[in-house]
């Protein structure tokens, strides 16, 4: 926790919140803070600066907050995923949120298990509590847009042409394509498969909505460690 | 486990091997595999190839095997990691194997907390194991030499200035340094701090024994997420 991420329920006046829970926890265990410490701190999709604890008790802490600075700028890209399996899911809602995507739309495909869709971890209050961690990791205030598309058709067909409008459309998938292009200047919308990859049918779709296949060489990633890395590269 | 990684004990010919346990257990249950399948198969430290399942039981596979390629190429790296907390160490040695890093110190610094140096997970068998299955998700064989340094100014003073000579030195570190190089085309020294960051003590040391500072932005990434970025933009 990088940033104490604050909530409006967390405001007893403008300029006070009060903490309990995971966030006093933590700086109970982690932080190993003290009356009077400063700590950088956040307001849920707005400003970050400052905050000083004015009392740390083992119920409750109360800080004194003000904000000055805005929070780090997004990637200007739409990230398309076919849905993990449940346990790397959960890390991919860090992951994202902490690399600054801004829009996530979790797809079906061949290859995600249909077991996969029943999971908790895409409950709404779910997906949030990860989005927050990454977050807090990374220094952010802004929580990411997920989009959840079950069906791989209508999506493709309908909706992506649009959302791929005007930016450079790549689908992540090994083989014999170009390479991932590094340091692009210009929006990206970017798919990146199930494990075991993309079928060919759907990458087929994915091009005809404007994603062109590229590659990161021979080595198969695991699906968080292929956001990174290809995150790393194209921005 | 997109290559079965075969030892030498699985042998029990030149062209055969018997399997049980683990790998057995991901060939039924992820696998769905069924007699006469071709598996692709690596032997530990060796070439790849093709096997080919001659039976398959509930307490034994046998297959016949062949290796005709040679694993994909290393990343021309050293890679010094301040030693992460247990949980992420696990992932950051599948990672490492995974990204093919072919050599990984384990370093101590200020912000590194004494009890992580007595986690099981730096027991050789422990170490080996996680790694392994970094090279099965990348389909890879050859383990990368993990080398454990307790004492930070003794390594980085006496030995780091020789592992580093001839090599581009980074040292991974937010802050106001230059940003982090792309595509270098050039064997690369990288260090990467623990959560927190190296202490200006420890980036002097390092920046003595040959490793520039570089950053990757304003986000603060997890170790296992700064160590994908930071290959995937330098490589």
């Amino acid at each position: 926790m990088n940033l104490l991420l604050l909530e409006d329920a967390d405001f007893i006046a403008a300029d006070r919140v009060r903490l309990e829970g995971r966030r006093l926890r933590h700086l109970h265990e982690v932080h190993r803070a003290e009356e009077g410490d400063s700590l950088r701190v956040g307001r849920l999709g707005g400003q970050m600066g400052q905050g000083r604890l004015l009392s740390l008790e083992a119920a409750c802490a109360e800080l004194e907050v003000s904000f000055d600075q805005p929070p780090p700028a997004k990637l200007p890209l739409t990230l398309l995923l076919a849905l993990p399996r449940p346990k790397m899911l959960r890390r991919v809602f860090q992951t994202v949120a902490a690399m600054g995507v801004p829009r996530l739309v979790l797809l079906n495909s061949y290859r995600v298990e249909k077991s996969f869709w029943q999971t908790p971890f895409l409950e709404p209050a779910a997906i949030r509590e990860q989005l927050i961690l990454g977050l807090e990791q990374a220094r952010d205030t802004v929580l990411p847009d997920v989009v959840i598309e079950k069906r791989f058709k209508p999506f493709v067909e309908d909706r992506l042409p649009q959302l791929a409008a005007g930016t450079l459309g790549l689908v992540g998938h090994p083989g014999n394509h170009p390479p991932c292009p590094r340091a692009v200047n210009e929006p990206i919308t970017l798919a990146i498969g199930p494990e075991g990859g993309w079928i060919p049918y759907e990458v087929e779709k994915l091009q005809e909505a404007g994603l062109q296949p590229v590659q990161l060489g021979e080595r198969i990633l695991r699906v968080e460690t292929a956001v990174t890395a290809l995150l790393a590269r194209l921005f």
